[in-house]
């Protein structure tokens, strides 16, 4: 049992809070860390407002002091704003108003599948829960993990593959450094490789904000400088693939997940695996290729592990007919402000998780 | 901790060993259960030597007593035929031969990765237990999973979407009686809904064949059935589209993972969600269309369960060039003798880890 | 996976924090009972300073609306009000003052042992974390799990049975009622059955104060109304006995634990089991004694399940002789104002994380 | 997740089975060390035939190749030759014969709850797994986890304290070699260091054969050389003393546990800690008693580590009342030929939990 966590807190409830437990001692972390990370997944062009207003101010609880982590466990609270405009349904003694109520179920998200679950007729605990929002202390929980790996030369670099199916170039057989270069560029709007989709995006955006719609996608995240060997092949559950596919399919709209080119290497009717190099000199073996994206036999295999992730638009905008739990009458769901495209938030998101997931297999 | 699993064996030791935990008592299971659903896994055309001369025995050492669980832990015996050819390197005891070595890692499998985690020069430990072959042990545990939810009326059907890129043509709107027919109808050479296929796959195979090459595709399963609220929305690793996705991306060679057709609702720029009807004479509630998968929030939402993965070609043909772990000179791997194309056994394979996390679902 | 829990924070750090996942929804939670239950824990004669200083107010972040539990996690937090006279040494980010070290570790706490896993010559993040001040959280963690089990008739009683080799009577063939009059009538000084030994345990208490010394006891607990069957035969893990020691023992100070008399039955010569009745016209199951204290086979059996530990006097004011880390010379620890007898406070806690254990049983 | 293990295996069916996943690669294991364990486990005055007619011959089928472990999972089958004789009624698939039945649940032994947890009226199944015939799996599993840990030059003793009240003399404060040569030279008969009470002992056991009756004990292990630091204080459940407590108590028919003498340290009013002293010369520091068993704060302290643990006699020839669960009649259970007394087994079992719980502490 090396790391574990566990997450707590409604989306508009006092707090969103989160403790990690079995991360090692002695691993800097500063306040700005945190602060920084939380506004990256902040930005993006096409999100809500609310994710604008939350300050997103995480305070440390505990098992970090004087900077360093000191191997206990590690306690974070992100106060939520918007609590005290949904105190009078969300207090945890107070009678609710029924003004929170939300009998008719949003299609595509939690709220139907919850409300029968539970036997409810009112979805708001449902959606309070299932909402993105956790993905915030999820994010905050990653920056010791981040830290750790840093120091163990372990970087990555995430952006958008493309947006609506509208796809950005990529290379990712240019050197690291190179890509970040480029992504940063155009990160304020889009984490992209390719500056000419850049207005594409942005117009498929507004129209689907125009049309009340939203957007999904595909985002990729590629860590580079893992050692060889992470994860396992002895048991199912110790493959690293398999570890690291759990960590990003939870998080809400993303529907799948790729190692690499995936689908299109189930396609390959040519050779499909990477060469092995040893180099007498530098000491050092190298591959001819990374088809398999990084992992084989559900270990890394010292290639940059790429992820890549696909996103379904956001149900938030739903125009798709529902039904009042409480009448059995067909109805509407009240739309409500959201992102109209989340994917760069996700793109962050998916990053915490993984480190999260490698610092596990490091410390195990 | 409702069930729970391990399995253990080489695939050219003595045997493959799996224990169970958790399963219900009183499910009736029957030493046919076992044999059909091995032999349905050996199926499927371009499958090599090996797959058809192991009897694929089932022992059941505890757990089940005059054909019904007990409760207590089910354990199973598959023991390896081919052994006996091996016993002079695969001994629990006695000192190996020289040669069992395997001093070159075949690229694609975990032989590289394996080999430099531990500090080997021979690839052969690793190859042996990161040997697809344990799959064998994963799907007899299934049996009794697959037993208990069919007493709960939930089946499954799984299918080859496509081989080496040749899509086959799949109606997933079809009743599922219908779509079950269509499937068997072809099944000894493919499960698969279009007849027309079949001819292309074949070909695309026996050419792999005669090339020393092998062949990757795409996969579905669709479960039928399923209560509403499997699954949770409450933390991260209880949504069960990761825990599924943990579970198929376990399985060797698998590299992608989609909930429905995650790719296609990524590009999605209509309305995307599913909506939601209620039938007052009938008293359930019905969805109009499918774009969920059957899965909101982390939790199965009453529609059909659509799984799909993508396979990449099996290493086992690499003629990729590689390395002399002994004497870190360039070196090819020795070929071995495998399947050509194992995506109908991972059609079974996939069904039956999934079969296991749904019973741990319905149990927990 | 049924209900699992973390806490984390430091004795004097910003806050104590814990959250419990799988706590079922609908279980009516208020104000007062964190508040009553608090309370109980800092009662007792014998108490240090610190304790009657904390407010130890709790304040629900998640997992509980309007008087009642959600299903989503439950996240709990109690500042710590001495955190203001340690800030300057155990801020989150601002450099540790010199002031706050521990060179000399204390004999009989987690300082010497943690300090050298650690590498450290300051003991004190390791006994920041390792104080039972941690025990509080998970005190207050217990109360939904409490109110769950109340709901199907399942109560408790708790009772100081020795203080420093002074025995008190019982007699726990009496009704629970009985018992819990006799235990509620001294509860402010001693929780107790025998009004004649409260004199002795205090001037037990007194003595060690003035000597600055501390006392150790025996407790016991006693469930009552549990259903048979909770825990399991089938796997060692499953055991209840395996499960509740382990909860037991893991709170600081407890060193021994019983189900029943473990060590009065070892010594038995006689018959040693309790003889099954069934009465037809209650058609109920009854027991001729209960000398297997409530479990057998791992498994609660329908009687009173009565758990006893053995808890050693408190180091905090241990006149050992000890080292500095950072000489490396002999030295004597600080003694630090603390309980001089704490029996009654675990009495408290082992409750409250047996009721943990328990509700999970019957959710699992 | 370090090392974990299941077992499998009914005491009448066709073979114990247990997998140990986690152990690290080239640990030394021939196959005397298990035929040596599986000897040592059935010694001891006072077993019952069964115990020594089993050959209790352990097969290797994975995870230890040409006497080393590989890093894979280690499976272990042991057939059991008593299945020969029940076949009849614990077959798998068979419809069981009536003979086989056992209506009338054994007070003592799981019987009772596991009928009334199933709803059955046959306790056959129940007793089966309850057995601690069990034990014999866990012990074979000890074997890689014990030489990993001598390697480490970790070693431990283990014998008998009390039999039936009888107390024989100790003393732990002589050298370890001393302590072995003392213990072994009694062993065949009692592992104990007193040879005055033997007679004692062996006169009580052949009493309380004589009357169908058995006897219940007293056992202590003792590790010596462990690393400081095992375990840690910064959660509950990672606690050396609780996880070792959840191990031991979980062997059929203990029911109390101690870290050193817990009892009577619970009723010290002088000091009760071990001072810390360090030898400049040596470098290395010892302690001036060892009241806390060998763990201080929930880890290893460097110092011996004592545990004790309470057995019960055991309950196979049980003489109290019971209840026919088919016809709800007054029955005496048919009393069945087992250990008189058996708390030399639990000795070697014993140790060999605590073996994997220290091995796993020491891989985690």
């Amino acid at each position: 049992m090396a790391i574990r966590y566990l997450t707590a807190g409604e989306s508009h409830g006092p707090a969103l809070c989160g403790i990690i437990d079995g991360m090692p001692a002695g691993i800097k972390v500063c306040e700005e860390d945190f602060t920084t990370l939380m506004k990256k997944r902040q930005g993006g062009y096409g999100r809500g407002k609310r994710c604008q207003t939350e300050p997103e101010k995480v305070e440390v609880l505990s098992g970090i002091i004087g900077g360093k982590t000191t191997g206990s466990p590690i306690s974070l609270l992100i106060r939520n704003a918007d609590y005290a405009n949904h105190k009078h349904y969300m207090h945890p003694f107070d009678e609710p108003s029924p003004e929170g109520e939300i009998p008719i179920p949003l299609p595509g998200h939690a709220d139907f599948a919850g409300a029968i679950k539970y036997g409810l007729d009112n979805c708001r605990i449902i959606r309070e829960r299932a909402s993105a929002r956790e993905t915030a202390i999820r994010t905050a929980l990653s920056v010791p993990a981040r830290n750790m790996l840093h120091t163990k030369n372990v970087t990555s670099v995430c952006l958008i593959e493309s947006i609506g199916g509208a796809e950005g170039k990529v290379n990712y057989s240019l050197p690291e450094s190179e890509i970040k270069k480029m992504v940063d560029k155009n990160g304020d709007l889009f984490l992209t490789m390719d500056s000419e989709i850049i207005n594409v995006w942005k117009s498929l955006i507004d129209e689907a904000k125009k049309n009340n719609n939203s957007l999904g996608g595909t985002g990729c995240v590629i860590f580079y400088g893992l050692p060889i060997g992470l994860g396992s092949h002895v048991q199912a559950d110790k493959r690293l693939d398999s570890i690291i596919a759990a960590a990003v399919m939870s998080i809400p709209a993303i529907k799948g997940f790729e190692i690499g080119y995936a689908k299109a290497l189930s396609e390959k009717r040519e050779n499909s695996t990477d060469g092995i190099k040893f180099d007498s000199e530098k000491n050092v073996f190298s591959r001819t290729s990374n088809f398999a994206g990084g992992i084989e036999g559900g270990m890394t295999n010292g290639q940059p592990l790429v992820l890549r992730f696909h996103m379904k638009p956001l149900p938030a905008n739903s125009r798709s007919e529902s039904v009042n739990l409480k009448t059995l009458q067909p109805a509407f769901p009240e739309a409500y402000r959201s992102d109209v495209c989340a994917i760069q938030a996700a793109c962050i998101v998916v990053e915490s998780v993984v480190y999260l997931a490698l610092a596990n297999e490091i410390t195990d």
